[in-house]
């Protein structure tokens, strides 16, 4: 099984983390294939980043197309550029937004996402009822740091999801708790550990882990998503600065 | 007042329609100037459509920043563009689905809109969701033509209107109607005439007019879209295939 | 284009100073009239004072049709008597309370309303559910003043203003704030520019200048409320201890 | 148990039925009167008559209250001047509508009402939205006959009502009916047995019985209204036009 | 009237209690018989409790359907066994929980439920949305005692409820109370005399009586539940260790 | 990894034909054993049986918890014993029915469920409710097939299937379909066949897959249900018919 993993960022140096933690989430015989943008941003925490991405997805979901791989990983937690890859290819096509928020769904009461910086909330919060999930969501807290501060001190980093995730739990009643940002991929276990020494007993939920196994479903039992909800469009006349992106 | 209306496809012929259509519908003293897009798609009829357009409604939204216009109407029922054009701007940015929602929410118990092709009628009802109308929408139903043969047969094309919206009427209640594309700009009247023949007495909101008299109001009365909620995004950096798009 | 005000108290001394604001609300070319109720309370702040207030309203309503207005605007946040305003006319009838909720809806992520008195708070719940807006509400909010009070000490009543948003923003997650009560029509200014020195951009609604603004809107372009949602009812025999009202 | 029917209408021919229809609902040891109001309608079909009956009510309730009654029923299914009359009040005071649904909503998984006309049904539907009920709601159909027409054809009515709970029942999935006049009161045996004859084990619940009978659990357990929801109203000025309802 | 109150535990010593209060809220001429289980736990506070103790629920009902009674009341607050006891009789089954939430639900803006420990909050939360009550629901609040040691000392139970129904009120908006245990039955006035001394004026329910007069009406209408809701199973094969409970 | 998978039924013959599909459905190196109950019912289509069932399934649990698995399927669409399960182990417990629901929420607009007989439609609802899905729900329907019927005519009962599907796709808008009941795993090829025949591109679900894959990814993430949602209870004393199934 081949999945491609886009992080739809051109921040190449992610990669290789990216593509460790992906294999290590992967079962065995999955190989996994990390490719950055051409065209994007260095992360993504707005609008105006959504836009100067999603075009950069579609290369990238249609190179993959032609490469023929089995499944693709769009890794961001706000699932930019799902709706879009899903219209163009037939092959699974998830995030990890959705992923973890189906199985926090699956296994507590309500959870919490805890994202980065404060203007995401909104965000967050409209894709969290844009997958129906409103009534299991305990909150959306941030955690005060942009992506591309979350490694510039581990420790600290660490600390402060832990104590977000104490607010979350004490305050708004979160039994499951999702860290919103696959760059925080791998740090579950550590959370729910720094949790438990406070004596809190809380699911912690790894997007990429999520992500990867939910794709390893949808490709060993063939499924896909709905072509009547995201039908292959028309082919259609378009100007575009770069490459030609599709048969017009 | 000075409102730019950015028709978010490449299809320069509907430019003077839209003009003229959207001058009739302000108030005397504003003053009206389309633009279409230098890069986009023909029409926009899908998440791949939406793609290629946001980037380009970009470049455009920023020329109007640069030209100090007071604001600014996408000019496309799922209102493309709208939430990254507001977040690069301080000035009013709205489009005419929700303009044309909230008016209806306003007049009426429950209304429909009229879509043009059925496999549009996911994002629609997603779009209603995005507004938080569920509970006051009736029905999308679609008229099963293309945004681009709309007007091969202007009188096929009421037709077919006014026999979609007597299904919406009749069988789930729709009290106000939404022909949903801005194409159909202007025929509003026509539309509640010809239920009227049938016995239908149905408010029938012209997009148009609605977003832009809602325009109109915001501009009015000073008032824009929050910057808590559309935050504008801090310079990064970026690859962009075309002309700079942003400052990095 | 003739817009009657009806103020739904039979405080009269409000008319100038709704005269004046109402005036300064409007377009150009806009002709307001002020009139107040003869038979009605002070000011309303329950359900009895809605009693007491509603057939008044429709005195003053089909005083104004005979008269031929092109709208009315009931002046009360609760919209007190829009309904048996829109069964009895054509044209179109609108309230602030209404009219400031869809235009917040549409601004920002969530709002919050600022109502006077602890005991109106499950009213204008109520009202914001009836509009089918409670997804969008932050919060509904008491000044702890009452109606008559607000204007005994200006600064007071700003300040408070000021507090209580302040609660909003920071408990409640507010980005849009809407004064609600219409003596505290023209404030909006004020309050926003005090919540800005406090840190916070904070969008206010002044909800004199949404109605009016509104009613421009469904006047120029000849919308009014649905007559199926609305019906003119039959003509009925009734009782009635002042001067007869309808045609029976 | 003392307990005040007020029939909000002007129709005194209707005393004479509902006085034998409510005793006959009542327990032993219940003690039923009815008022109709002075000034009112001869029927409660649109919000104009809602206007129109409210101020007659308080009037009734005042009655009520200097009488010493233990509780007062609004003999109607809107449960018009319900809000009113518990402000007004300490003792309990309901309606047949909400407690109808209320025992509906336990008894099955989902129930319809019937109304009398069309026109009634975007109202009857803000009712069972009012009180939080839409989830447990089939539909509300409407039988097609004014309140006043009722009786003209008793057999005409009892078919008609028996065919449009048929449609309830296999097209909207009603698994118990409401039959939503109080003119009706008496009737859910007969329709109950109807439905029976065409096959269909359906639940039809008396309004009348409903009320009544909940009216005696809220005297009996000395239960009320929330004086937080419902807060005795301060003294206020106001004008009116008949007797003084109201210290002022 | 012959009422069996199953108390759905094996705690016969509560028997005598259950009697006593179950008598008191009865009207005259109820007659009240009160079984305890043959099998299940000492009380119920979890899905484990819930297994132990539905089987023997069943035993009762069958006892009781041979023995002729007129109406059956599970005396439990998650209202434990109803659905399957309205499957197997067509006589009305209820429970205490949403006997009390449906006339909280009447009686006010919104009501809070104090549950007994902190683990059963999700359980009582699941019910209140079973029913359809959520948005009725201010809070659910645990008093942090076990079912079995809510006697152990009458005073520091109820200076509890006090406490947490003060934080129900002050922080939750609560306007109604249920204390959610059926061992505090008859506890009502005591808490709201003691709400009272603080200074609110707040409905508390007591469940048994809510449920023991919401039976009286259904044995007193000849209503009962839904038999398209709650259908008869057919006979059907199975095992079981005790006793045959049903004809196979 | 060993998954345990009760057959929550007494119906023995289905255990080979279980093992058989499970094992298809499962990864390489997952050893599946199926178990069936001791004591319950030959199939779950009532309130009635799961009250027969759910002790049985306890049993079962706990034995499986002493042989040590590594997780639980109960094989039954409405999750029977799933909550009781997991408040008595910390290893990974789900159900087919939640499990196809969450998958089928993520590929597409909507999901229809078919299920066996008319009277378990309120159930399902009731389920799919309690999973927080009602708006990704476009239908359930029912076969009219009960569950010992299903394999009497393969061919009728797949007739069936495709004939109820397209009228879920043609009059409901669903896009995915889950048919519901475990009896029919396997089939879901067959049926998007015979849908695809008929012109129809429907995603269909298999429910086996679906939870051995779900619970693939538990076990291999190490996650499992909140321990605070699902705490386990404390020991507490019960009588039993059978053998002591927990300590006391």
């Amino acid at each position: 099984m081949l999945i491609r993993i886009i992080n739809p960022t051109i921040t190449e140096k992610w990669e290789s983390e990216k593509q460790k933690n992906y294999q290590l989430a992967a079962n065995p015989g999955v190989k996994i294939s990390v490719v950055s943008l051409e065209n994007g941003t260095v992360s993504i925490e707005s609008y105006r980043d959504l836009a100067l991405t999603i075009p950069g997805i579609c290369d990238k979901v249609l190179e993959a197309k032609l490469e023929g791989v089995d499944g693709v990983i769009i890794d961001n937690m706000l699932d930019v550029g799902v709706p879009v890859a899903r219209e163009l290819m037939h092959i699974p096509v998830i995030g990890p937004g959705e992923a973890s928020m189906r199985l926090a769904a699956t296994l507590g009461h309500r959870f919490s996402i805890l994202t980065t910086i404060e203007s995401l909330i909104p965000m967050v919060e409209k894709q969290v009822d844009k997958c129906a999930l409103s009534s299991k969501l305990a909150s959306v807290r941030a955690l005060g740091i942009p992506v591309l501060a979350l490694r510039d001190d581990p420790q600290v980093t660490l600390k402060t999801i832990i104590d977000v995730s104490e607010k979350a739990v004490e305050r708004d009643g979160a039994h499951v708790i999702i860290p919103g940002c696959t760059s925080l991929g791998g740090m579950a276990p550590k959370i729910q550990a720094g949790l438990k020494e406070r004596g809190y007993q809380i699911i912690v939920i790894d997007p990429l882990s999520a992500v990867m196994q939910i794709m390893d479903i949808l490709v060993s039992l063939g499924l896909s998503h709905s072509k009547l909800t995201y039908p292959l469009p028309d082919a259609k006349d378009y100007n575009w600065p770069g490459l030609s992106l599709f048969e017009s």
